[in-house]
């Protein structure tokens, strides 16, 4: 998670909203992914995704066998979902979000009886991953206070 | 919807799913996307995605003010995440998906209060939509006989 929160610290410097993720497979990195939604200007370009992706194409193939994810925020509904197709065998995610999350929140995707279920645990360093948000969204409420 | 199954049909030569999405934008064509996750080996390449991809690329924002989308194939959890995500105003989708469809099936998305709502119509040349679909599976349960 101490990676995952590297990567949401590289979105912040870049004005993106600071969410970041790892996939490891073994204790292994296999790849790191931040959003990117506002530089990229893609609506798809959020931290999980990236992640999932460029494991996809390090590993040549679309099941991710026994990886696991640890991202800092809470997955929106499109990475759940991107989780699940992808065959991620366990989530790991810091702080919940009570607006978008769709794991424990606003949907619980995982307890849903899709074909694939992900094992999920949450709260990981939860205040860091937490704190970043916190701090971006204060900057930018001042900003456009101005 | 005619260039949505265009699409699957695409998709059904290169022995992938067939589902077919296409992108519009006040009656012009925005983009077109298709099922490419075998040859892709890659998760996240459903049509609803790529379609989401090239038109954020072609519009230049992730924000598709006023798109529709046509889809051959009520969309999984991670595409329905994604029509919310990218902001398209309405969705039209052909064939329901009783096992992974997230927008009347398993799951109601659109109606489970995200910050963005879109609009669904579904049934539209549901037949063709349903059939090019059974089709496939038909002759991929015959080869996996064989």
């Amino acid at each position: 998670m101490r990676l995952a929160l590297a990567q949401a610290r590289e979105a912040f410097l870049d004005n993106e909203t600071p969410v970041g993720a790892v996939i490891v497979r073994n204790g292994e990195l296999v790849s790191v992914g931040r959003n990117r939604r506002e530089n990229g200007k893609n609506a798809l370009y959020h931290a999980e995704i990236e992640a999932i992706d460029k494991a996809c194409k390090k590993l040549g193939g679309w099941r991710l066998w026994e990886c696991e994810m640890y991202v800092t925020l809470e997955p929106c509904p499109m990475c759940a979902g991107a989780i699940i197709n992808a065959r991620i065998k366990k989530l790991y995610f810091g702080a919940a979000d009570p607006k978008n999350g769709a794991v424990i929140s606003k949907l619980r995707m995982f307890d849903s009886g899709f074909t694939h279920i992900p094992e999920y645990e949450y709260g990981i360093l939860e205040e860091e991953c937490s704190d970043i948000l916190k701090e971006f969204f204060k900057i930018l409420r001042n900003k456009n206070k101005e």
